[in-house]
């Protein structure tokens, strides 16, 4: 966000925040994008967002809740009652409602559904059928879709009749028993001659459709391959069941990308938005127990080694670099190969050349980081064999650290864990009790016998 | 990706390496989408490149060549030769040929740009003029504008007489001086009366544009927030320069998501793409050299209390417990202040409530993380003035790191420098040099004075 965003939100929220009386506030919000309003809402502590939320027409509140969090849905639930909270649910399209009602508890999802209309409540049900992150549950029914047969006019006829509100980019076209055949771009329409038809204007290049268990990042990198505005939906009929856009894909992109960046850190979106304390502790202190006890393992490994330590305590200075630079090779070309297997730049064709690259890479960087550290040790402690000890592990650790970096994820992969869990706290033990292991049992060695 | 579009994508590249003529491999490649092409090319060798690249149409190397790696780009030049490369960039949109460009050498780039036809060479020149990452490099000229007064009728004509080929998703619309003054989405023109025009049809909830020096992150941020398909490039005096779509939008959004995962690894977008071994450690080398004089640093904390570790060598076995945990939730509460501060989600009005919230959690963190060693540290050695030394420097180092991963992100802010940075070694780094401190300090003045 720029600076001159930032200061225009600033002021706008202290102009919202001094209005003196609710007709003040009204104005100024009348004038404001609903979008800028949600932005406002979410740095405000929950009496202001009251306050403002009260403000709104109903039409606004409606536009803004799917921008927001569940706590946002739950503070205008106890605020405002469930009936109207289902008014406006009945307003929202039916994947957005279903969306937002997918985040709530049994109890008042159930009373809800009860609230909305029949029509309305069915419509929710069925999207909430399919999974989770699925295409079924991003698609919405907000579509254009005309017979084969159809010509331009009619289908301009249509449109017009229609008045489709929501950017529609495509015209569906289906075939007499209703299964999806191709897509036609809008504007290929206005230019068609009058004797065609939609059947032989499908742009075979625009035509790509996904079905309802398609998981919603495989269809976030369908637009990216394509470059296409939306998507259909099909069933396992062929026949269209809905249609995805690409505002919604964005979403789910930052989302994914997000959780990626979180999982990396070991914690998780909802504490971005979250505003207990307990909660954000709750959310953070399996990951850090888990590590707590990882590092014990490294810790065993030290005592294991503690007399060779306690008659060369200088070795001691040089755990931190030995245990952070293995964790750090690991890391990087773990994270490397997660993102590689995301983005399918993996293949069974490149998959052992990939694996020689880091061979390779793995080495050169041990022999660079060796030497450099055996350099720095000598001249630090100005002993040689300490120099030799440190330079010897630190090729050892770094190399394999590199190695194991690329073959865990794919391992991961293999029995079916999620790749991208490796990439975190795993990844970053193994390296370390692997590095301390080499490290000290080659001072051992080294010290007892050969030096 | 899923399963099937993996092994779909594996069975393409087995029939394209077993094709044994070149009309055979022609055959199939005219059966298969660019896009998919493109993603095919990708996890193949570069002999194998370049036979697939021979069998193509001229038409089909022009859409391919934007999805492709600059690496990519080489290969061709080097075997077709820079006249036939810069026929290929002449076809191309001069956003897309600038995009290609801007990666190569001066004496390449300088060379192609002189064989271009003179007026696809004035417009890269024009693009390449605008920095790197804003909104004027994204934009391409591609987009329809038309005066306020122009009826709906007379714009189908226009649209239809023009035959644009890219799909627009609007019309903007100009002032009598050539100023933007909003934008009115296709299907609107189709629905409106014949005495309407233009001016009176812009949809002012539609109606968003960036000027030329945006930030490609903060233009990204405007497509999730507005929810748009194309949004208008503005110059210094609010006439209209360009549009981007939401297809560049997303290769943005991927790119930057991928770029902070990199950089939380110390590596880098180019790795993933690269086939050389020195090129990878050469892009990995600076962040593992920075980071193992980082924990030199810590090394030199313990070499300053040796003497006590020299006399109770059992604390030296929980040197890496302090160190990782430390280190890790200063890495969680600065990811989520870096991804906060990203998303727009901290401002001037909640920045206190913000640390506050951290300190509460850093203190909750600290004080299980702290029981849960002393406990861990008195069962397995037995020693209760360990598990006190231990417990309490944890809830010392957990709370430190926890409130110093929430301070540097902003500290780094106010000083203009990128807080993403500070997610990565800094923070572990000055986190494992403060828990040490900690520990060591804690265990020497326990040891000594009071236990």
């Amino acid at each position: 966000m720029e600076e001159n965003e930032v200061s225009k939100r600033n002021q706008l929220i202290e102009s919202l925040l001094s209005a003196e009386t609710n007709e003040d506030l009204s104005a100024i919000l009348e004038d404001t994008h609903s979008a800028d309003i949600a932005d406002i809402l979410e740095v405000l502590s929950k009496d202001e967002k009251l306050r403002i939320v009260h403000a709104l027409k109903q039409e606004t509140i409606t536009e803004i809740l799917p921008e927001m969090d569940p706590d946002f849905f739950y503070l205008l639930l106890d605020d405002f009652g469930p009936e109207y909270m289902a008014s406006i649910l009945d307003e929202l399209p039916s994947d957005e409602a279903a969306d937002i009602m997918s985040e709530l508890n049994q109890k008042d999802l159930d009373n809800l559904l009860s609230l909305m209309h029949r029509h309305e409540s069915a419509l929710v049900r069925r999207v909430l059928q399919y999974p989770e992150d699925t295409a079924g549950r991003l698609m919405s029914t907000d579509y254009v879709a005309m017979n084969e047969n159809t010509t331009p006019e009619q289908a301009i006829e249509y449109i017009r009749s229609k008045r489709q509100e929501e950017p529609f980019y495509y015209v569906y076209v289906v075939d007499n028993n209703n299964k999806f055949i191709g897509s036609v771009p809008i504007q290929k329409i206005l230019f068609a001659s009058k004797t065609s038809t939609l059947g032989v204007l499908i742009d075979e290049e625009e035509t790509v459709s996904v079905s309802t268990g398609v998981d919603q990042e495989e269809v976030a990198r369908l637009f990216e391959k394509y470059d296409i505005p939306a998507v259909p939906v099909v069933d396992g009929d062929g026949r269209l069941a809905g249609r995805i856009t690409v505002d919604d894909i964005i979403d789910v992109i930052y989302e994914e990308n997000s959780e990626d960046i979180y999982r990396m850190a070991g914690t998780d979106y909802e504490e971005v938005y979250s505003d207990s304390a307990f909660k954000v502790a709750r959310i953070r202190l399996p990951w850090l127990l888990t590590c707590i006890i990882g590092s014990l393992l490294s810790g065993a490994v030290i005592h294991y080694f503690e007399i060779t330590l306690s008659k060369a305590i200088a070795l001691v200075s040089f755990i931190p670099v030995i245990m952070a630079t293995g964790g750090n090779t690991g890391l990087q070309s773990c994270t490397i190969m997660v993102r590689r297997m995301a983005l399918g730049n993996v293949s069974s064709h490149n998959v052992f050349s990939s694996i020689f690259k880091e061979i390779r890479t793995g080495l050169i960087l041990g022999l660079v980081c060796g030497s450099f550290l055996c350099l720095i040790a000598f001249l630090w402690r100005g002993d040689a064999s300490v120099g030799v000890i440190l330079g010897m592990s630190m090729f050892c650790a770094v190399s394999a650290s590199s190695i194991l970096g690329i073959l865990i994820p794919m391992v991961f992969k293999k029995i079916n864990i999620d790749p991208a869990v490796a990439s975190g706290p795993f990844i970053t033990t193994l390296n370390d009790v692997i590095g301390l292991t080499i490290y000290l049992f080659l001072a051992t060695i080294l010290l007892s016998h050969v030096l």
